[in-house]
């Protein structure tokens, strides 16, 4: 059955990774005869200089009538200085809004070839295998007001964080139906002993753990989630938070093993489609030169075929060939260490390439 | 001239840290014949216990007419399950607000005889030293509406970030007045892309900026910020955010080197008594059984000196002999090393004050 994908490159490297994906995307419609539909569509800066908006309606028509989405990153200096509803990140959080993805999956796992680009001591990290559960369409990101405005008449302003019940029991149901299927542990955290919502949050938590006597419930307060990534990232299998504090701690934990370029994200919605992305930025400074890394973004492809379309041979394939070309050597500059060699973007998706031929 | 201190043990091992940071005071008193007056006060759990609240009006008093305060810690799960405005850090949050201790100043620097205890590589976190300032009586802590509702007829909680102007220009100065006498370099963090009250944030930097031209200013996104914590600590001096995230990012920042049994903090008013308090918390599974590290308290007892008394010569000769009993290998079991001496919370005292004696 034929899968219509909308590709949306945006900005920065964006457009360089995402055409690596798709070489390797179209590798593995000819070996395994599938028959991928692919529509290209704008998002982020792009899309703004192109249609004065960074989500255009087009996309967004496109993104729904596709059965998964693969997006490359938005933003850049270039945009910063504009008017809030015409910068690239206003596209990102739109989508979000739009096909309500109301899950963000970010996995950090530890790839032995790569421990020597960790800051963290060989020890604390070896073995590191997490996921972030991060709510994505709610909270402080999306609430109102968010306003400048006076305060006892002096100036000031004000942002709204908020949750519905609801909103928090489905993203902590999805975390734990991930967790039934790893190490049974879900890590919640929140700031109980000074938000209401957190409060609302922890009660909710515990509510949906019920359902799920098979796995463990712990809660913990986000100031020490932030320590622990760090002492002793081992200990979470997986996380699950609210949308501000899901950014910050996934974004701490996808340095710790150094392996940043390599880390693909999921952002998920009751019934679809989904959306793939590297967790990586656009990295303005060094787009076009051909030296980025693509691997995150192949690694999002391979979530994506396995998570949208239950591909789950073609996604391993990918996996192994990513993780067979690491240990042959191959490097990108973000990750490159002592006695490898340094590629290309377009030589690291010739590299996986090859690897994923040699493995069908 | 007298100087009138209120102590506030609190809960866990506070009261044992805090007797030891009273014996190098009283050291410090006789050896330079000062005369300081101390007056003993309780917050947290056990003032709840005593009282039935968590900072009695009693403490309030005592505090406001001392010309200095040391607080060792509070909380315990002993507490846990009381209703919220009986629980220990309500005592916390509530002495901050009387006393209008708007800034919260961090300071993690890197022990070389404790690189050993940190869970990054040596080459990250050599030479660390950066200070996070962060607001501390404003917010999301404090903010209104923060309660349960309905939303859209469904229930629902909401908190409330505010920030006046003002409240953002003193603690942005408080940190360009500290950079200015060390690297001369302020990184405000904030979330510009999403939050107004960040948007303003950001503004106020700017401004505030202009009148130390000598003081370099960089504005990071918050999630940026917990990665470079993690990735190169180095590069940063004084970090200023506000009252959430820099709860998160000091926390992050004091476990890089290990040392977090080692931190002292203080926090400031327009016009004082200032507060003075470790880092660390109350740690309640260890309290009571002469194990917890001292230092940090000792250390904010140095830090009190300084600030609040100008006596530099007295907090540097703690500082002084602090740094000598860790190279001659004493320890607490949490920063225990290979061929160290593992010494209990009275002995390593014990050896701080046979090192001041030496010393001066
Ligand atoms: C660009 C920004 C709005 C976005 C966010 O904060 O969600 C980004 O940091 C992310 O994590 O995807
Ligand atoms: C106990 C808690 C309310 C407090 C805070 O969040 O401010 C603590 O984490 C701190 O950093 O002093």
């Amino acid at each position: 059955m034929k899968k219509r994908i909308a590709v949306l490159p945006g900005d920065g490297i964006g457009p360089e990774i995402v055409a690596g994906a798709m070489k390797i995307l179209q590798t593995i419609e000819t070996l395994y005869r599938h028959q991928f539909e692919i529509t290209y569509a704008d998002i982020g800066g792009c899309a703004t200089d192109k249609t004065g908006t960074p989500l255009p309606n087009e996309t967004i028509t496109i993104c729904k009538n596709s059965d998964a989405i693969l997006l490359g990153a938005v933003g850049g200096p270039k945009w910063d200085s504009l008017p809030v509803e015409k910068r690239p990140e206003q596209g990102l959080l739109k989508i979000r809004k739009e096909l309500n993805l109301f899950a963000n999956i970010r996995p950090t796992t530890c790839y032995e070839s790569l421990a020597a680009s960790s800051p963290l001591k060989e020890d604390i990290i070896a073995g590191v295998d997490l996921i972030v559960v991060r709510e994505l369409t709610g909270g402080i990101y999306f609430g109102k007001p968010s306003e400048r405005r006076l305060i006892d008449g002096k100036p000031g302003a004000v942002d709204t964080l908020q949750y519905e019940n609801e909103e928090i029991e489905r993203v902590v149901e999805k975390a734990f139906e991930i967790a039934k299927t790893r190490s049974k542990k879900v890590t919640s955290v929140d700031k109980a002993n000074v938000l209401e919502t957190s409060r609302v949050w922890r009660e909710i938590a515990s509510q949906v753990a019920e359902k799920y006597p098979d796995v463990i419930l712990e809660h913990m307060l986000v100031d020490n989630a932030a320590m622990q990534l760090v002492r002793n990232p081992k200990q979470f299998d997986v996380i699950v938070t609210e949308n501000m504090f899901g950014d910050i701690l996934s974004d701490e934990a996808s340095v710790l093993t150094g392996s940043l370029g390599m880390l693909a994200s999921s952002s998920l919605s009751a019934g679809g489609p989904y959306l793939y992305e590297p967790i990586h930025g656009s990295a303005p400074d060094i787009a076009g030169e051909n030296i980025a890394n693509p691997l995150a973004t192949i690694l999002s492809v391979s979530m994506m075929l396995r998570l949208s379309f239950q591909m789950e041979n073609e996604a391993t394939i990918i996996e192994e060939a990513v993780n067979n070309v690491l240990n042959k050597g191959f490097r990108t500059r973000d990750i490159l260490a002592p006695n490898c060699t340094i590629v290309s973007t377009t030589e690291m998706v010739e590299e996986v390439e090859k690897e994923i031929r040699q493995l069908v």
